[in-house]
């Protein structure tokens, strides 16, 4: 926790996101036997009936989460399908959103129509309904989601768990969306294929439920966690959380990733572990099912890519030709990046 | 439902909050066999051991809804008891709050800490607990909260119900919060007793959930609302959803409200009906149990004013010295006010 003699009028940009929220909980009072709190991509407490109430919310912003180029409907799905990721790297389908929504003056009817069904298909794509919002006047847009479900208590998903000699996996390639930003931002060339692919990695992020709810059932998963702070970060939670590290000796970057590397001459490792916005699932698993884990991934038409071990020293270190390199856990962050 | 030819490129500002959201949820497929959905104070659907998951959000921006003069701890409990009082209205109890909150880059340390413990304050009053949120980079304060709990279906409080015969009560007196306002904003002089207490009406209101609770109790409740947009406004939204009317005769307003007008040469009946941010919870109930249920209320340490009757014409009338007058539909609207 942060000394607060004589910090209390430091500015929050010198704290950063992550440091906030756990000054905050702080001075919330805990309830009382908590199924899941702060710390985890959801929370969940126990209802009546022995199942778990899953409750989460992520905001996006238009100056931050936005990037030019992409549509309000694009922005609204993506506001559902940030939140829906947390649900799939826990396991749990969602049921139902929520939407407080902060609208400019300047706003149309039309941008309205874009931002309602790109909700509304966000939360279709992934089985659930919006049951309820509220909005108001604010000078940049913001789509605040609540996603809420309910779960049997076994197998969860949660952080913690992950144990030495464990398996590290992922449910699909990195470095599109940071290299997708790059072609975004910096207004390169991004007619070809391969280009456009990455712009759609940022676009159109997928959340990976179904993986999730198989993974899920495999019983194979000691710890989950979504990537939308980048690998580095995901990997860094896991290892804080368990006292453990990874070592990474098959590099998931994707592809187009390479391509563009080569071609823009950027590291594709910077790409690969610092990007962030993606959605995949970033798992450890019993050595035993890994195979069986596989296949059963494979057969609903996703992938699981074993890309390393869990190591008792807690550092993340990558291999390439035999060399050994320490990926530093850096991640996105608001306030800070 | 709005005609869109030739409307899609008006601004917002033209249509308001409730035609809004109204435009937004047609273009939401409704969730199958949903209780209770758009339109009411809550969203409700059902668990699979037959009770409903209740779910509220209600998002406070600093520019809007939070004058000058109140603080960042009264703000964020406000910011908690505008989402309790909506489950007031309905009967059911809180159980857990998640926050989405946008923070300017110019607060400091002291400010989260003033925000997270009048989170936590606002959520304990009323027996739930913060259990998780997230945070975003934003130019104005932003606090959205969700709110959820767990009801059984039998007797939750719907708008829908009131019938012409009813009696129409509320459960305190009105016109503070516009005094107040009045006060704060004025730079009127507010040393004196009864102006601290309007005053103290915008920065710490209360939410009538114990009442809320003890009225579902009852059995004697027809519908019920809470009054946030105004009590004109309340009255407004039975009326039209029953096809009813009322006829009040006796008008609520507080005796502070009374003194405040005479003062300031005021009219009592505006800061009655028009004004906004009161958590009062307006309800019909069935006349022949009225007196057993003021006395329950009164047991608990609230109180229940009948002020009227419910009637078949949709009009609201308010009777003073024998004379009728009606009463405008009007109230608090963002982007309209």
């Amino acid at each position: 926790m942060l000394n607060e003699n004589g910090n209390l009028f430091i500015q929050i940009t010198e704290l950063g996101e992550r440091k906030i929220i756990e000054y905050m909980q702080n001075h919330f009072d805990p309830m009382p036997n908590i199924a899941v709190s702060f710390g985890d991509d959801i929370s969940a407490y126990e209802l009546e009936n022995g199942r778990l109430a899953i409750l989460k919310t992520d905001m996006l912003v238009n100056k931050t989460d936005i990037p030019k180029g992409m549509s309000l409907w694009e922005a609204a799905r993506k506001a559902i399908v940030m939140n829906v990721s947390d649900f799939a790297a826990k396991g749990v389908k969602p049921k139902a959103a929520i939407v407080s929504l902060g609208l400019p003056k300047t706003f149309t009817l039309n941008d309205i129509k874009e931002i309602a069904r790109g909700l509304n298909f966000g939360a279709r794509e992934y089985g659930a309904y919006i049951v309820g919002g509220d909005t108001g006047e604010t000078s940049d847009l913001i789509i605040a989601v609540s996603l809420y479900g309910t779960s049997e208590k076994k197998g969860i998903m949660l952080r913690k768990g992950a144990r030495s000699g464990d398996i590290i996996a992922v449910t699909g390639f990195f470095g599109k969306t940071a290299a997708g930003l790059k072609l975004l931002l910096g207004e390169l060339n991004n007619s070809l294929d391969y280009e456009k692919k990455l712009i759609s990695s940022i676009c159109f992020p997928k959340a990976r439920l179904n993986e999730g709810l198989k993974l899920r059932a495999s019983d194979a998963v000691t710890s989950s966690i979504d990537s939308s702070d980048g690998l580095a970060w995901s990997l860094y939670e896991i290892s804080k959380i368990n006292r453990v590290g990874f070592l990474i000796n098959n590099i998931p970057t994707a592809n187009e990733v390479k391509r563009f590397s080569k071609v823009h001459r950027v590291n594709p490792l910077d790409l690969t572990f610092y990007g962030g916005e993606e959605y995949e699932l970033v798992i450890t698993l019993k050595p035993e099912l890994l195979k069986k884990t596989v296949k059963s991934i494979k057969n609903i038409g996703g992938c699981l890519i074993p890309i390393g071990k869990v190591i008792d020293e807690p550092e993340i270190l990558i291999e390439i030709n035999g060399k050994k390199k320490t990926i530093e856990p850096k991640g996105w962050e608001h306030f800070k990046s």
